[in-house]
């Protein structure tokens, strides 16, 4: 087979090969549904010119003149016939939906002579003109590159010289002498005639489509989505029909539901007398779909029983797109539509009730990335909101705020008590101040790798990156968003859900408290469908009851170093730490005791009858008392105003000295984990005491307490003999105290490389593993994250030199080698080792994938990432079994 | 076969079995030289006695007997004999030798009764008490744990009492009075009868010889020298011979050439009328041995033979113990001479020489770990100085200085220029500036992995630990060295290389500047051998012409960041780093580069027609700036005391900005390595060209300089790829320039876990590997070295939570599997890649017959330690062909 197949010779199920658009072109001329006759060319022939250096692959050009000999006689116009010329549409299409991120050139085949030929034959010289021009516009734009906004100053000259103010209100000559500007724009731009041969126009058009893959904004759409560089595109090119031939044509895109509610209702817009690009560009307002029904009632009849034909025919939500040429309709597009997170759920619901796909089939039509949306802010869909501009998607959930330009001013303002939206060309790590303070971060430039939407995303912080309709001016402080002035103290929205940028303040939607009732039900079918537990980080009560609402089955990390933290306590646990020696720290610990056991009652209580993962004490020590460059400077102030000799000075310099003694060089490699248990055993043995007192306390009242017990940083089997061997006796003397009975089990963070060399040993006396993935990423690279997300790693995904955030992303190949070497070497030595991961990975879908595979009984990540652990771990088992994840991608 | 072998049984083959001891015994008693029969209990009884729990396995205690009576017939005496009594000398003897670590009890047999037959029969009455008191004293310090000095102090007493001085002076009477007293002391400090049945008293000290191998001196003296903990000690029984019965008898050890020098003369000391112990305690001079030729002249003779007889026999020189009992010449034990470093080439030399053993034989005779004695200052052996005591020689080296007791004091002296030595009851990492400022620590307690000892070795700075003769009173400022009081200011020498501390400032002799001839000849053997490169460390013209003199064959890693460090370098290096932009760095580098390319040229041309791996740019970048400590002083001064107005304020307040902007959490992990180069890729680029440039000048010049560019830090094969190109791409642009052709390389170190799991990616580009095992410590641990070891490390090995220190030690099991990984992977990709190791184990023996195992190219080690890695790689080639490496342990 060659590289081109026509519309018929196409189905649905060569979608890698003909791209979605093309595959869904073939499907629908198969059915027997009107679509303009055409062909397509395919994927492999994208990915050929790519690896010919931008080169056509032998024997395309002649595969395309065949093509275009075929397509003219089934129409009976000639490409480039003066007389009756055959127009033709060149579109892109991939295999997964890019929306707006490659090209599209209409009335391809129009040059000086064939114009005329339109003219008369549709009796309509305004029409041939103005079909003209936009091609010229488009086809400049996209195959010269040249910007649009040349051939648009043009358009409002001319508008300003006739007197009118619609695009409608040019007629023909104006029309006609515009195509002269344009042509006269494009040799001056581009330096070259436009061209007027249609053979060239069609060569250049669909080496331009094969470009767009490679353009920076489709690259940054498919790292950001996952998509693979080397899939490449599709090229359809399509008979043109015509929606601006008057009040009985025109365009629309519909959607078979509503893809932001998934309401079972027909979705969509749809413009009288225009050409496609119209209805996207927003120049008229186009009408509801409905409003079809009454104007052309047969039209709408048909195009819906063709959609629901199509719905029932993909058994999914379609995304439509049709012309009706003087009172015929034409199928332009028909694929699985994009939807909300909360629409993706409720359709997926409805077409389990209405027959058309099984529970199984369901879970797979859910991104499961997407449920994030759910729990963070978002803009409230009922106040129908129309964004002044779009960029990309960078960190999740909506923020308002006034603006600020300036890393500086959002720290001012944020003083003031004020919400600040930062607005910034770009980030650097300069402004990592401004981001702390800020709600959230809006971009000119950069990507979905950029600075700014890697650190928003470590933060958990709303970002909206690279929206190209934004142009600040810095020396003046303002700025221009889609053609509206923006300054300092202004209210803007954004939405890092969606890309969605607004003027003013938008009215938000909290996250919801608990689960919605159609969620609960869509998650119950995951979780009928997974094998992996979900089990969730939570180090409060008030988590735990969280992430228990949210379906966890367990707690997996249970992190007590926050409870030395709180304000009542630090004095002691600084005193601890700064004790003498073991009499004055014993004591110290005594009274860390008892908060330390309500802590775990609280937290036991929370998951009664669900195991509860309680990691002693991790951090380095110095973490918890004052820092170096604070009491340098108070030292020095102190020595200068009040003198060496002054009370004070000698308590701080004293308490400076203790603090430089602790300090480290690279504190996440020194004294801390399980390190701090051996060389302080009193303090692991208060903290052990202190859960088991709880536990029997919870027993003795009924609760059935489940406490496990976790060692952190275990890097040599000797160190997990030692702690846990003094781990036991501590738990075990408690037990005996009360007379109580308990089942527990004390295990280990596998988070250090050696750990995963030694797992064998290691599980001779541990009896569990949990991966703890950010510190074993942190060593396996050798970056500390800290410093990393701020300074390199932005640059390192920006160069393609890293391919993911390896903090988001499970670094498979390197820390996830380190994994499976663990599980193997841990199982060997204890057969059925439970195992789970407890870093930040533990909720991103494709490591949680990962984690199924590894054959790991649980991942354990932060409650409001329970949902979508539980539904990546339910499509796990579906890839598994051969049923592809969610399908519309 | 039981538990026991009489020495007619034995034989040398049997040293695993029997000891060394046992196995010297028994084949001298094979060969009819003059032993004094016995037997002798086998290591796997002690094993056994462990493994039940301190209990002597099932058998023994028969088999003891049926040995006993065997014993009393051979010899026509009876054991509890009260009219002639056997009395037996019960001794350890491990399978390797451990001097004085272990227990010997002398004279076990007499009791009240058996003392008087003693004294009828040797008609001395005197002899008879002075043999018990002896034996009440050495058995209960073996078997009841009671302190020596009880007994010392009673002496003494009896000594004033009678208004004598010495021993000698007391008679029967005196010592008959001393044994009742003796046995009060037992009954006072064990709460126990002194045991008066033989048997019992057998059995109990056979026990405690056991016991002995698990005393703290004996578990630190075999950490020190890796001498396994499972192998046990074997006990030896014999029939006491008495050097204490008059002018006519004595007893001495001797060496059959002198263990300091190598000199062919028999070496020893010959106590006249003396018991065993007496030589070693020093209670009386010896006197040379030769002084028996003149004395006893046929005894002399015999001895001389025998010795000669054993020399030939072993092939090694021997250590030699005998007793003459009235003129009858015993021989107590032979055994391989323990010597110094300088002996044992020398010696292997003459052996040769003199045919006993041939040159491979000669290359696993010396320790190689010893050799590092040879490159520190040592003691100038030609003083013949007597140490006032011995330590554990914990770090080597000799060094002279001033006593302070303080870390405080050791800064304070050292800042009025005053060299001290360090003298502790033990070190803490409270006193690590004190052991940076000291020229030598001397510790009372703590063993070679002590936190003194670690942190010595790691500074190579001399050491000698656990002094027991040493004890020191802080609060008063003074110490207690064998009997002689210390002050601070006194002088003191000690030699870490051997544990010997000497009163006084004795004669050191500074490190050879050039290899002796005896040692190049003997290392020229072990290159003969080898089949792995020895390469250095080296970043300095000079540090790599020491380099090569020492037998270097390559530069394997030059660090460029020294280079940046100098003094008037430092400026541009900052002006560099706080460049505003691009422009501005360029300019600092193009001033750097003239620098650069004179490093280079000074130490390709050293090197000249041997390879030089130039590793490029390393350390984080505020390493080059001043320290943000620092700073913040600094400007807390300036403002308080000029105000925020004035200029200096303000130009030190932006630099601090500058570094604070630069500052890492943990700088290990962040910025540096590869990652440098690839955010400025400028930099990488500047000392490309400088080392291409300088190669070419040098040919030009008809030197063959031959550069091998190092990348650090890969962690990805995208790091690889973009390093390696633009690397190659600037050398091959200087080459193109100049004209000049010139084969090189561009490799990595692996030095990060991830490396060592994709090195065969890695290896698509790179064109050798490096490891550098001191970064790959780190991260496979999650230890900070800086951090590690002056806080847990010390205490790691102390609590036995680590064997080794993992940064003088490789960790084979661990580190050591991402390497074997490494290789393998690296290989598969790029079959004969060129692999080295530059890290510090590169010098550490084990390390290098590790590295050999590995199938690596070469080390690559500091200058002073590429004789011990030529002659350990040498010894891995023995190893593998089953020759053991050095015997002489």
């Amino acid at each position: 087979m060659g590289y081109i197949y026509t519309f018929e010779q196409g189905d649905a199920s060569m979608r890698d090969l003909l791209g979605g658009k093309g595959a869904g072109l073939a499907e629908m001329t198969r059915a027997g549904l009107p679509v303009p006759p055409g062909f397509t060319i395919a994927t492999t022939a994208c990915v050929e010119y790519f690896s010919a250096g931008n080169r056509f692959p032998d024997g395309l050009d002649g595969e395309i003149e065949i093509a275009m000999a075929s397509l003219q006689q089934r129409i009976g116009k000639r490409f480039g016939d003066a007389g009756d010329p055959l127009l033709v549409s060149v579109r892109s299409g991939a295999r997964a939906s890019m929306p707006g991120m490659m090209d599209t050139i209409l009335n391809l085949g129009l040059n000086d002579e064939t114009v005329l030929g339109l003219a008369t034959l549709t009796k309509n010289d305004r029409f041939a003109w103005d079909a003209y021009r936009r091609f010229i516009a488009m086809f400049s734009g996209v195959v010269l590159d040249i910007e649009k906004h040349h051939f648009e100053e043009a358009i409002d000259r001319a508008k300003l010289a006739r007197g009118v103010k619609t695009d409608p209100q040019l007629d023909a000559d104006a029309w006609r002498e515009l195509v002269a500007e344009f042509k006269g724009i494009v040799l001056r731009e581009a330096g070259r005639e436009f061209p007027q041969e249609v053979h060239e126009q069609l060569r250049l058009a669909i080496g331009a489509v094969f470009a767009s893959w490679n353009s920076r904004r489709a690259i940054d759409y498919r790292r950001y989505n996952r998509i693979p560089d080397d899939w490449g595109t599709a090229v359809n090119v399509m008979a043109m029909v015509f929606g601006n031939m008057g009040d009985d044509s025109g365009t629309g895109v519909a959607f078979t539901r509503d893809p932001n509610t998934g309401e079972n209702v027909l979705f969509g817009e749809y413009l009288r007398n225009a050409q496609g690009e119209d209805v996207v560009a927003g120049i008229r307002t186009p009408e509801r779909i409905a409003d079809l029904k009454e104007r052309q009632p047969q039209v709408y009849q048909q195009f819906v029983e063709i959609a629901h034909r199509l719905e029932r025919h993909y058994k999914d939500v379609q995304d439509l797109e049709f012309t009706v040429e003087r009172g015929k309709l034409y199928m332009l597009q028909t694929r699985s539509a994009k939807r909300s997170a909360e629409a993706a759920v409720k359709i997926a619901l409805a077409l389990v009730e209405e027959g058309l796909i099984d529970e199984r089939a369901a879970v797979g039509r859910v991104d499961a990335r997407s449920l994030d949306a759910l729990f963070h802010a978002r803009i409230d869909p009922a106040a129908a909101i129309v964004p002044a501009a779009r960029g990309l998607n960078a960190s999740p959930g909506a923020a308002s705020g006034q603006v600020v330009f300036d890393a500086d001013e959002a720290v001012a303002w944020r003083e003031r008590g004020k919400a600040t939206i930062l607005v910034r060309v770009e980030t650097t790590p300069d402004d990592m101040h401004g981001i702390i303070a800020a709600e959230g971060i809006l971009t000119a430039k950069g990507g979905a790798t950029s600075h700014a939407a890697v650190v928003a995303r470590g933060m958990g912080k709303p970002c909206v990156a690279g929206c190209e309709a934004l142009q600040i001016d810095r020396r003046e402080g303002s700025a221009v968003l889609a053609g509206v002035a923006l300054h300092e103290g202004d209210w803007l929205t954004i939405d890092g859900s969606t890309g969605a940028v607004i003027l003013g303040e938008a009215p938000l939607l909290a996250p919801p408290s608990t689960l919605p009732q159609w969620l609960a039900t869509f998650l119950s079918w995951a979780d009928r469908t997974r094998t992996m537990q979900v089990w969730a980080n939570a180090d409060t009560p008030e988590d735990a009851r969280k992430a228990r609402e949210l379906g966890a089955q367990g707690i997996g990390l249970c992190r007590t170093e926050h409870m030395f933290m709180a304000r009542e306590r630090l004095p002691v646990v600084q005193e601890m730490i700064l004790a003498a020696d073991a009499t004055a720290r014993a004591s110290a610990l005594e009274r860390l005791l008892p908060f330390q056991r309500e802590d775990f009652i609280g937290i036991l209580e929370a998951m009664a009858g669900l195991p509860v993962t309680i990691r002693l004490l991790d951090p380095p020590l110095h973490e918890f008392l004052p820092s170096l460059e604070s009491l340098l400077v108070e030292t020095t102030e102190l020595r200068i105003r009040e003198g060496t000799e002054s009370a004070r000075y000698k308590e701080r310099e004293a308490l400076l000295r203790r603090v430089e003694q602790l300090h480290e060089q690279n504190p996440m490699l020194g004294l801390r984990v399980c390190r701090l248990g051996i060389l302080y055993p009193e303090i692991y043995a208060m903290q052990v005491r202190a859960i088991f007192e709880a536990a029997c306390t919870l027993k003795a009242r009924g609760v059935d307490a489940r406490p496990e017990v976790m060692i952190p940083g275990i890097g040599t089997p000797e160190e997990m003999r030692f702690t846990y061997d003094a781990a036991k006796a501590v738990a075990d003397a408690v037990l005996a105290e009360r007379g109580i009975a308990l089942e527990y089990h004390i295990g280990t963070m596998i988070e250090l490389p050696r750990a995963c060399i030694v797992a064998d040993e290691i599980a001779q006396r541990a009896e569990f593993f949990s991966f703890g993935t950010n510190d074993l990423t942190q060593t396996t690279y050798g970056y500390s994250r800290d410093d990393a997300e701020a300074s390199f790693i932005p640059h390192y995904l920006e160069k393609r030199v890293l391919k993911d955030d390896p903090f988001q992303v499970l670094d498979q190949r390197g820390v996830g080698a380190l994994m499976r070497q663990g599980v193997q070497l841990g199982r060997s030595a204890r057969p059925g080792l439970k195992i789970g991961i407890c870093g930040e990975h533990g909720g991103e879908p494709n490591s949680v994938m990962f984690c199924h595979a590894l054959g790991l009984d649980y991942v354990s990540c932060s409650p409001y990432r329970v949902p979508i652990a539980r539904l990546a771990a339910a499509q796990a088992v579906l890839a598994e079994t051969g049923l592809a994840a969610h399908t519309t991608a």
